[in-house]
């Protein structure tokens, strides 16, 4: 192998996931990742300051497209449909890396110090989203509390489209959590045992959302 | 002093808070807050596993009541109306105890470790409330959404409380945070800069509710 490593950032990611899911994440070393991944621990650590930086580097970029989405949407856009713009942009970001996001998410489940970690991320998400509103005139609380909800959203949206069966559109997963998010905070999600079952908002738009087009 | 030492746990909670907040958190000692409690540190470590755990006992506390609350609520309440009926619990157990609550925060915020502690709590209190609503039988993804809007709400009105110039009544915060919210998911919260200002419903709740009764 050469000097030039052809997408060595990328090959050494998924090596290190793979040696986590197998071996799990304390047990795996830098020199064992950059074996599996044909490279050396000197070009690991080029890429990456340590082992858990692996797992998180991507969150960067994903906040990033997040909040520009955000910030782009056009003048006088409802915060929480500058959100749903955002939610797209994720959505498609995560295309054809659902094998990846699960496999990810199965290795921070089994760990508490990533889980830890994970919730810092998802945490410094939601303030970059409210500062981003904010940017865009919408004051407080609404910009904090427009980047929770959208942040609820994004993690039961997210969480769906991983354990689902087969492969779902991530995009109408995250529009079906939002509607639930409309219809419960609006009074709505309770069934009394045994009662007949009512359509709620949610169950509308999931009914519409998969209707064929 | 004798063996019966009253209130030692109370005690011990203040000095450490106090020594937090004068001297910082890392510098402070399990010896000196026991000191300055006028104890010993075995007792400290009789009521305390560290001095982090000191901050953090009460929210123990506090999520059990939040849960109770929503748990017991009457058969046939809305999810969003269980949790209001925890948040006005909670807000109960803040009564009187505004000054404490920003030390306690003040000396969080200027902490990694302990911004980092105090997510895991709100992320564990948030997961227990979304379980509570599971069996109430509230089905999920409505569950989970609920209680991350009732986390969110808690979030912002405890902050408007502590942040506020005087002392005000944190249930209409909470109140008030909720509306917002309503507001916001259901795509208000939205100010075109220079734009004629427009009442949004957040506003109008937030105007009854300062109306003399």
């Amino acid at each position: 192998m050469g000097r030039w490593e052809p997408n060595a950032r990328g090959r050494l990611a998924e090596a290190a996931l793979q040696l986590y899911s197998e071996r799990g994440y304390e047990q795996t070393t830098v020199a064992e990742i950059a074996k599996q991944a044909g490279l050396t621990e000197r070009t690991f650590f080029r890429h990456y300051a340590d082992k858990r930086e692996v797992l998180f580097s991507g969150a960067g970029d994903l906040q990033d497209l997040f909040v520009r989405e955000v910030a782009d949407a056009p003048e006088g856009t409802a915060p929480i449909e500058a959100l749903v713009l955002g939610l797209d942009a994720v959505a498609g970001a995560f295309a054809g890396r659902r094998a990846h996001a699960r496999t990810r998410q199965a290795v921070i489940t089994a760990n508490a110090e990533l889980q830890e970690r994970e919730l810092i991320k998802l945490a410094s998400m939601s303030a970059a989203l409210a500062r981003t509103l904010r940017g865009r005139g919408v004051a407080e609380p609404g910009a904090t509390l427009a980047a929770e909800a959208g942040m609820a959203v994004f993690k039961v949206g997210f969480e769906r489209w991983i354990e689902a069966d087969e492969d779902q559109d991530m995009a109408r997963l995250l529009r079906e959590a939002l509607a639930e998010l409309k219809d419960v905070v609006a009074g709505g999600g309770q069934r009394a045992p045994g009662s007949p079952r009512t359509e709620t908002g949610a169950q509308v738009a999931r009914a519409q959302a998969t209707e064929p087009r």
